[in-house]
């Protein structure tokens, strides 16, 4: 599981809802913990007890440096191009750590500031499932 | 999948895959992707794209703040107790991140001081799967 520091939770988590296509599965106060739902069994649970859960937890302090930890995200079923667009229009941003001009990912930032990459190669492309018909 | 930035990618990487009986999954001189091997499919698959790969990346700055992202880790056959003396003798250490004394979680950091939280149930709490038969 992974936990994000938030000062809105519920505006963190909405948007990392809309990036995953995920649902609320428990919230209180405090912490808004998202996932696939039913589809993916317990909360917490998946391989090796990793994932697919993040908690969105209420903090006081302000974002002030680069992440030491983030996210990496594959497009699933569409290009590396479009999936960034498609974040853009959710809230995300432009992100510039200090990367290359010529990396292949794209580093992005999530409405509070949190950096994370959308990797070049799609879900189909590194799991040899068949890929969007358009491909 | 997570990336982490390291000053020394190999330190850290052995720290997690102890943590998680992962393996090395690929490597260059600036990152060390590490996973659960082949048991787990394509490195970067797993439930809706998520997980479980980590990627430890070289960089040249120091850790300066409490981490915005961690991660929570759940003990896997045996108590939090046991887990988190496994994981003190692995080269974590414990920290202090402001949390309330009656807390049902133990923050820890690993060896770059990466703070990351045991939490009180185990996989086997959580999933319905049997504990360890001294449970």
């Amino acid at each position: 599981m992974i936990a994000i520091d938030a000062l809105d939770p519920r505006r963190i988590a909405e948007f990392w809802m809309a990036v995953f296509g995920w649902t609320v599965v428990d919230e209180d106060d405090e912490v808004i913990s998202i996932g696939p739902g039913d589809s993916a069994g317990p909360a917490g649970s998946g391989p090796a007890g990793f994932g697919p859960t993040i908690d969105v937890a209420r903090v006081r302090e302000r974002k002030q440096v680069k992440n030491r930890l983030h996210l990496d995200v594959r497009a699933d079923g569409s290009s590396q191009q479009d999936e960034v667009a498609r974040l853009l229009a959710l809230g995300a941003s432009l992100a510039d750590v200090g990367q290359p001009d010529d990396v292949s990912w794209v580093v992005l930032a999530d409405p509070e500031g949190n950096e994370f990459c959308v990797l070049s190669r799609s879900v189909q492309d590194v799991s040899g499932l068949p890929g969007p018909a358009t491909a």
